[in-house]
């Protein structure tokens, strides 16, 4: 498949899609550039399988690449971690035509998007998405971030990237437990935006099926972001329903330390008791939250967490999302649409 | 005196210069701001002069100020310390509508900007500049940034205040060496754009002379990078004439460590450098570098500053003004004129 192309205000992008791109990923990157010198930024995970590839397609283009290797996982998208590559790239004479190239998956676009965003007050920056989850969530919308010990992603910036390039071969490496994770939000599009799409996936039901139509797959859930995002590049507004599952989502996150689950496990069981929450209140047609929880079931993904009611407190306190005393929660009002709800926040805390 | 507006392409803001604002400054900060809280960043010099009399001015106006204190001094500009402001913030469960004020000079504001600029991608600023070199420079522009191990403010951003408030009293209390330290960018102003500021200067002659007429002063500095500013928000081209002086006091800076020389000291000699070698090119008229240096002399600044040449290489290849091989190198065509002249960098090497 193709190309889609992202418009926003002050830049656009494309994305491309396309089995065997990360082979030709130069001949699309060098052309985009200012000058010749890449910090390729990957992990212990990603950099093995792929680095290689991606180094000999941008010296095969005439690109100077160095290649900065992270930690995997969560833990590596701190602070620290974004010092270390301001470091590395400074003392390798880093000038503002120079561009930094994010291989894998959401720590890495996050931490490297937000390097590239800040190092030397912004050079320009390519995502290559490796998981299925950065492929149909963090490489769209241009939120770049690092954790800190009160919260995920509460520094950050938004930073479009010059082009993202998603090659849907690199998903047959993934774990199934990585593969779900990035299926929870590919489900997540379906419930708030394309009821087509989530029949689509009941109907297809297992990880081969649905690696069959991947590239389809993953260019819809890319596209639904693109015209959210179009609409609301800085997060003011419509954007907030991309946030469906994602405010109990945190609360699980956090009352597990980022440890038990995945973001994508927590997002799944946020959305099933979202869809629950909705229909005690009057917002979301009953049986919603059955037939996402057999969705979500069918992918291994939870359909309930417990979380320590302290934890949940916190969290929504700390949501960025607030507005003072009102927190925006989403509901559904059907399957395949979002209806965002401005509620006390205390009062929401207590229908929990 | 009164009010400059500076207008930006995505935000404007007032910059308010009166003797005793410190003492309103609730009553102009209130009305701008979405929400309640302010974190307010100031360092172990300024908190203990200033700090009080700010806090009393908000909560007068309905607002919640929570004071963050830094050590004082360029040691403070780090990662680690932007990382120390993140958490704070996030722990006290900051919001998007929250307000973050910068109480200092040109550390503070430069640390604090970049906090502001990304603590949940960006929350409101306030400048409230305390030195001299703060009100006529870093309080103008919207460049904030952290140094680095390889060099000063080599990770930052480009974000703009809400609202500059100067106060020229809080100058009255500014040792000599850092009162002297502004007067170089002062005479840089009358370097670069305007004959009469620096006639001025050189008829006033001292610091008792110049406070006579500080307000009258500092605005017009203020004018003058807002001219360049406007015309060059993102430092793409004009705004490169700022830097007369500064590419080599940024090696001056360097090769002492950044503890030797203020960043005014150094710029100084950077300016007599660059007249000179502005005369020895054919760029620059006979005798401008001894009327700059007389002036400096008169202010109690360097002339001339002896440099490593490995440093000055290791320095030079850094500068993030660089385009590839290329630098910009500030002339003077005239005193009130600069002349912005692109060289090869090794060409530049050999004439040092």
């Amino acid at each position: 498949m193709g190309t889609l192309r992202v418009n926003l205000n002050e830049r656009s992008y494309d994305i491309v899609n396309e089995a065997g791109v990360l082979h030709q990923c130069g001949a699309y990157i060098a052309p985009l550039l200012r000058g010749k010198r890449c910090f390729m930024v990957s992990d212990t995970n990603v950099a093995p399988l792929y680095g290689d590839t991606v180094l000999h397609s941008l010296a095969d283009a005439g690109l100077e690449a160095t290649l900065l290797t992270i930690p995997a996982g969560e833990r590596s998208k701190t602070p620290e971690m974004l010092a270390w590559l301001w470091e590395q790239m400074a003392q390798s004479g880093a000038t503002r035509t120079d561009t930094v190239i994010a291989l894998g998956g959401g720590v890495v676009g996050d931490l490297a998007g937000f390097a590239a965003a800040t190092m030397l007050r912004g050079v320009d920056f390519i995502q290559m998405p490796t998981t299925l989850l950065a492929q149909v969530d963090s490489s769209v919308g241009g939120k770049v971030a690092v954790d800190l010990v009160a919260g995920k992603n509460l520094a950050g910036a938004f930073y479009q990237p010059k082009l993202v390039l998603m090659d849907p071969e690199t998903l047959t490496t993934l774990p199934d437990r990585v593969f779900s994770d990035g299926m929870a939000e590919v489900i997540k599009y379906g419930c708030i935006w394309d009821e087509a799409l989530f029949a689509k996936l009941e109907r297809l039901g297992s990880r081969p099926a649905v690696m069959g139509e991947i590239t389809d797959i993953t260019t819809a859930c890319c596209d639904i972001k693109r015209q959210v995002v179009e609409q609301d590049e800085l997060d003011l507004g419509i954007r907030m329903i991309l946030n469906f599952g994602h405010t109990l989502g945190h609360v699980y996150e956090k009352a597990y330390h980022y440890e038990t689950y995945t973001h994508g496990e927590a997002v799944a069981a946020g959305m099933v008791a979202a869809a629950k929450l909705g229909q005690k209140l009057g917002h979301t047609p009953a049986g919603t939250d059955e037939r996402i929880a057999a969705l979500l079931a069918a992918f291994g993904l939870p359909t309930a967490i417990e979380a320590d009611r302290t934890v949940c407190e916190t969290v929504l306190g700390l949501d960025k999302k607030n507005q003072g005393k009102t927190i925006h929660f989403i509901f559904l009002e059907r399957l395949g649409k979002a209806l965002p709800v401005a509620m006390d926040r205390a009062a929401l805390l207590a229908q929990l």
